[in-house]
């Protein structure tokens, strides 16, 4: 009798994401998922965003939390589309509660999906969902020093974003050094120094948003 | 034939929680388990603590982190005993990782353990470790919508201190609004306002430790 070998190439989750991007990419709706720990902006970013491209692209947004619909409140206003996931205890997104929210979503009209993770450092990192790209939200009140504590976020990161740089001048963070290390773990990583509250640097951020759409869309069609 | 019922009354992480806390009683060392957001301020809040309380008490120190030995360092030139745990890409600190950490401190020789856990708002509000009292700090510029987003670790919290007070000018956390907030949440909850920068309100949280040791140990006794 012949043994079969059933290869697991694929996780569970890696399944589900890679369906994800199949039913985005048919759609052409290009995806970025956003991390950061608690309170290090990744709302305000998105609204910050949404003010700068709401002319050019349509976008959609992906709320995740583990309770409440604060968040998807304040997308609400502006009139975009908004999903609210809520995890019920759960620390990250996975790829199955994306599939569920992107079919919550008219896929057809999107453009560009923004996704809010849970606020958390570790565990998001783990779990891709089928986006295009992963960016990343560091705010000066956490120090420069995240990148040795919480390495895999650093690595993982397409692009990553030093919010609150507008509390600087009273705080002990080191940008050249920081810069350097994340560099030195992700050498091909987009770094971005932001301030939501005033607009300093989202400008940079949102040209390399666009880029990186017709990146992936040139790549596609090549 | 008669059918054994097997009542799992404990999970294997609280079963070894209920143990390490037998271990530390037998050793009359008090521990308090510090949880928050990655950079909201634990290492100065420890650092802060033992300054205040080193000539009453003997302390000890257990540092959590995915990676690194950054915090370890810092509280070694102290010269506090401390042991470091890397969990190794574990987003909280469990039973097991701390029963193998106070196996490696003089307990006999300690009176206060200061646990610094994994910067994450979520998964170490889950884990019992044995520990005696547990305490959450929510620094200022994470702003003060946490509670919502993050219910279990405001509702297993002993203690919540709100750190970062002197940034609060520049930014828009309404004190009062949270407090309620939290207090309606878990109405036995201590609330402390303080900065480890300036050292604000650090008595008031060292009068409160220093009363939940003799609490403690009254109880026992009684």
């Amino acid at each position: 009798m012949e043994i079969k070998i059933v290869q697991n190439i694929l996780s569970a989750n890696d399944q589900i994401a890679v369906g994800n991007q199949q039913l985005l990419s048919r759609n052409r709706v290009f995806a970025i998922n956003l991390m950061s720990s608690p309170g290090a902006g990744k709302t305000s970013l998105i609204l910050q965003t949404i003010d700068r491209l709401k002319d050019k692209v349509s976008i959609g947004v992906i709320e995740g939390d583990i309770a409440s619909t604060l968040d998807a409140d304040k997308i609400k206003h502006t009139g975009i589309p908004v999903v609210q996931v809520n995890t019920g205890g759960e620390c990250h997104l996975d790829a199955n509660m994306f599939s569920n929210a992107i079919n919550n979503l008219p896929l057809a009209d999107i453009d560009l999906l923004l996704i809010e993770n849970v606020g958390n450092l570790v565990c998001p990192a783990e779990f891709n969902l089928g986006e295009h790209r992963k960016a990343m939200i560091l705010s000066t009140p956490e120090g420069d020093d995240k990148p040795y504590k919480y390495p895999l976020m650093f690595i993982e990161a397409d692009a990553v974003l030093i919010n609150k740089v507008d509390l600087l001048p009273l705080l002990e963070f080191n940008i050249t050094a920081f810069r350097q290390v994340v560099k030195g773990m992700n050498p091909d990583v987009a770094i971005f120094q932001v301030s939501c509250k005033t607009g300093e640097g989202i400008d940079d951020w949102v040209s390399w948003l666009l880029a990186e759409v017709d990146a992936i869309w040139q790549k596609q069609e090549s």
